[in-house]
């Protein structure tokens, strides 16, 4: 198994389904690319959604302010200019959704995966950092002439990793 | 069970307890307060892990960047005196670490839970919330004469939600 193409095409179809099922819209292709664990500037909306078991990892959505609000307005339909509460619950809910969906594809190979609340950020010029180097696997899409991007780090927990080295050293000595 | 207690001592003792161990300081008491999940303005370095399982939520630390330098040159024992990459993973580490102890605490009540990798943002006059209107358990500590706020949102996970309810459902029909 590939688990990185794994994660890329759960990402293109979940969040392709999410837009046209939820949001009323088709999702142009995504641009597929590698992120490592620097810290990034960041604009605008940024979302956190914690995934753990076996794997553990973070799945991540950012747009800018408008593309929130747009979400919002499509998904409550009720009009949003600026980002309040109900806009930041709407990005958390399209995160919701989108690495839901992903973490069940996902848990068809890696067994079962929890998904904890999302959290959103909102500011200018903040930076984010997950722990240590992860990859990440980044998918960006143009919509409505700006950028939203869906990204998600994955890796084996720690418990796992001495779990399956405990498992090595037996199957060694057998 | 008081969980709202049992996850109150939780901090305190897990605070505490890797404060004197990891980083060879005392913490002074904490004072507890409860907060509604409102978009929070915040300036600093604010942590995140996500709780996964049958229960989800979120585990946070905020603190000034000056507390998170000094947390850096604690744990790593090289002054830090600028928020770059080591500072942002020696919060991640702290917050695993408290947020990590308090999981394992609740464990004993509620069943297995999974932690997620942390992650950090940093910046100024940023707002975070997370999904849905939780409440959140704040423990706020006076260190070095400057804030330091631990918190977490627990709440049954609605697959959990609906599983109880069906099973409440079946224990009227029989």
């Amino acid at each position: 198994m590939n688990l990185q193409k794994l994660i890329t095409d759960s990402i293109c179809g979940a969040a392709a389904n999410v837009f046209s099922t939820m949001l009323g819209n088709d999702l142009p292709e995504g641009q597929v690319s590698i992120e490592t664990g620097t810290p990034e500037p960041n604009d605008g909306v940024v979302s956190f959604i914690g995934i753990a078991g076996k794997w553990v990892g973070t799945g991540s959505i950012t747009c800018s302010p408008a593309l929130a609000c747009r979400v919002c307005s499509l998904m409550l339909m009720v009009e949003a200019s600026a980002v309040d509460a109900d806009v930041l619950d709407a990005v958390a809910e399209l995160t919701n959704m989108i690495i839901g969906s992903v973490k069940t594809d996902l848990e068809q190979h890696l067994g079962p995966l929890g998904l904890s609340i999302p959290t959103v950020v909102y500011g200018r010029n903040f930076r984010t950092k997950s722990a240590g180097q992860h990859e990440w696997i980044v998918v960006t899409y143009l919509w409505d002439g700006e950028p939203l991007t869906v990204k998600l780090c994955l890796a084996l927990s720690e418990r796992s990793t001495h779990f399956a080295s405990s498992i090595h050293v037996q199957a060694l000595e057998v």
